[in-house]
């Protein structure tokens, strides 16, 4: 139990401010924690219990706080920002856990006073639900966390950057440092790219006349439910992400287009060892994601095997 | 225990065949099993203790056999099948796994005497492991297997096609009987095309020259990882899958470009309601297929969450 911050503020309580509030208070590594949020988000909150106080008001959320994290949809981060910043304690920490970096920056940067620290951040972790009830305290072990502190030889910035460090450490992630245009860059291959391939093969399905969708559900366990899950994602959150992340994404898929064509090539003359080459080389990435510790080695994600038919229930609130 | 054939013979024994071979004994759906396989696959499904009698000759493993099974990669089905046909048993049922059902057909009936009965056939099940330690006996348990029977009123044929059904239910699996060009085109889209784009988008994340294979890993938990488990399924299977349907594939494909340059304008021009639409409507499919028990509802397919770093093991022989 090590405290970092005597005081955090958590604006929006979805799957990631969720688990950030569930693993402060588990870890104790923030004392009182206070969290905003609107609506019927803001009565489950509430509910669970997840928060020392719960407040629709932005400004009055942040008032105390030592620690502020921005946890809304990359687009919300600015204009929450903005809300927030004439209530923010003299030299506390600003941060976010949105997956565009540059944006986001900026969005926090556009408000902030001097007196004050914007060290955007981002968790690399999460699961295809959403809202307060999504959230758990062990999200976050074992996953990186990308902090993107702007260049500076400030000590107090310095100081600021290592206990946000100590925080992030103290619930269960490993941080890196990072420029923000390469962490969108990065990002844009490692997550952005594939929800948008995953988006859009869910989509180009659903659309067959050929193929009835009943078809589909029925044999997706040859490899198209993989996808589902991704394309399952909070569409807000995503449709913040490709607004606020364009060029990359876009210079992401262009390349992924060329080599697209190329196997689209290969598949029309009858290439195979062009097939095989790839197929064999592809292997390797997924050996090294799993001695890297961020995937199961478990056949089929160590999916239950022959299991019934199961209906969708929320998640539990803690687990 | 309903024994539905006394002898059965399988050719090749993979994920699949191993898996079948397993799934006859526990289920008892079979009495004598041969199987037919070669080099370091045949040693090691005589020390498993797969099978009662392990042979490298195709005609030799087929001669007693009521029905065989080719569970080979496709484009070696038609080759195997001629080695086999000689020995047939007359009356035998001779099937396959094959995801690709009109080349299979084919090749299984090029070369099959009139006395025996095809029936080409398709469990929709699977995971990225390959060879005799990947199978085991609950692979098949809710999956769907489709059969592709010629159009046939011979009151023989149609007996077969039943037996062969009550086969593969006792299996655990349920049936569905399909035109073979349909069943081509459904895989395209409910497995072919998905492991094409996995393969491609693994290939291309491994050869950016800005993004390091290294912070491709570390960072994969954002999405990318998902893709990598198709991506390292069996290369010469994949190969033959894309070599043997072609024309369904890149018909697929064509519609799944169509769909990703309207995506990749709506990004550029900033439509941010048309990817929000897009992304809403995808949820519904994933909801879909685990109300037809295809999927399981744990978030993260279920993955265990804070796991320490693994190192890749084969599979225990049996589960």
């Amino acid at each position: 139990m090590t405290r970092i911050y005597d005081s955090i503020a958590v604006i929006g309580c979805g799957l990631i401010g969720g688990s950030l509030v569930r693993a402060a208070r588990a870890s104790g590594a923030a004392g009182t924690i206070v969290v905003a949020e609107q609506g019927a988000a803001k009565t489950r909150v509430e509910e669970l219990g997840l928060a020392d106080r719960v407040t629709d008001d932005i400004a009055d959320a942040v008032r105390d706080a030592d620690l502020v994290v921005f946890a809304t949809p990359v687009g919300a981060i600015g204009p929450a920002a903005a809300l927030a910043a004439p209530a923010y304690k003299p030299g506390a920490t600003i941060t976010d856990v949105g997956s565009v970096k540059a944006s986001a920056g900026q969005g926090m940067r556009a408000s902030a006073p001097a007196a004050v620290h914007v060290i955007p951040g981002h968790p690399i972790a999460g699961t295809e639900h959403s809202g307060p009830d999504a959230g758990f305290a062990e999200l976050f072990q074992g996953r990186w966390t990308i902090l993107t502190p702007s260049a500076s030889d400030d000590a107090a910035y310095t100081a600021a950057t290592q206990r946000l460090e100590a925080f992030w450490t103290a619930l269960g992630a490993k941080v890196e440092r990072m420029d923000e245009q390469h962490h969108d860059l990065v990002l844009a291959v490692t997550s952005h790219l594939p929800h948008l391939i995953a988006y859009n093969i869910v989509g180009t399905a659903a659309d067959l006349e050929e193929v009835t969708q009943a078809e589909v559900m029925k044999y997706s366990a040859g490899g198209f439910r993989d996808f589902t899950r991704i394309a399952a994602s909070d569409p807000v959150m995503w449709r913040d992400v490709f607004l606020n992340n364009k060029d990359a994404v876009l210079e992401i898929l262009g390349r992924f287009n060329e080599d697209l064509q190329a196997l689209s090539r290969a598949i029309r003359w009858g290439d195979g060892d062009k097939l095989q080459d790839l197929f064999t080389r592809t292997r390797a990435i997924r050996r090294g994601i799993i001695e890297a510790g961020q995937e199961t080695a478990e056949p089929d994600f160590g999916r239950h095997h022959g299991a019934a038919p199961q209906t969708v229930a929320p998640k539990p609130a803690s687990r």
